[in-house]
């Protein structure tokens, strides 16, 4: 019984260490990656966006050609930020739901809301869509999208 | 080596029989899978179109709020052929690419050409549009659509 005792409170002493260093898991890892795809939107920085995506990816935009690869995605992300020079962001929420994690494959939804101040006195830009992601965790380990759709949302 | 000959000799009798009844792999399942949603769509066959659904299926359509779970899709099928009574899927035409399996998980992008002959003399609808697919795998080992967003194609 001592024995079991001390092993009981070594558990307890280290399970909050082992809770912090270990780990997070696959659901997390998604988490975490869609804040940092909320905030690369929110400040409209194309390089930490591109660092997201796979290499392989594809990106389904309305009225657009699939924009397959990160070179093409690269591309497309230069010349629409040129397209609103001096456009801000003065909102992007990011709601995902239903994250669905099979093996290195994981696919959820999201809604999102943006709000674009555009520059000469242009009226602001205020857009609701929905997203379709399909994530893949690649051979660094970390998740990367790896194909993209987006439509409007519906009108309130 | 007359052994060894032998087992060849068997091999080589018994492939073809081997790769008529094996299972035929999950990426000639899911180009099935596409021929029936294909077919569905272009008979205007809800009951094919929903066995084709996961019960927790979701459906993300431009400007309509998300389609949840079976039986939403069920009502939403009804509700868009009743809102076109009398219209007949004249073309349609489903290509899908880059099918991408992982375990119980499967996604895919299409793109698809659609002619429906409208009733009392209104002009016909000809419309093109993408897709982003995920398909799952259940308990009944059928792939099944888990979820599918659409958007329209680019103008030509």
């Amino acid at each position: 019984m001592p024995c079991r005792l001390v092993l009981v409170s070594l558990l307890a002493a280290t399970l909050p260490l082992i809770s912090q260093t270990l780990p997070t898991g696959p659901h997390t890892e998604i988490e975490a990656f869609n804040l940092r795809l909320e905030q690369a939107t929110r400040n409209m920085d194309n390089a930490a966006m591109l660092a997201l995506w796979a290499d392989q990816g594809i990106s389904l935009l309305p009225s657009t050609k699939p924009i397959v690869g990160k070179a093409e995605i690269a591309a497309f992300l230069d010349n629409a930020t040129a397209q609103i020079k001096g456009a801000t962001m003065e909102k992007f929420e990011m709601t995902c739901h239903d994250i669905d994690i099979s093996a290195d494959t994981a696919t959820e939804w999201c809604t999102e809301h943006q709000v674009v101040l555009m520059p000469g006195g242009k009226p602001p830009f205020d857009g609701r869509g929905k997203m379709l992601l399909v994530l893949k965790r690649g051979a660094d380990a970390k998740w990367h999208l790896f194909r993209e759709m987006w439509n409007q949302a519906e009108s309130n």
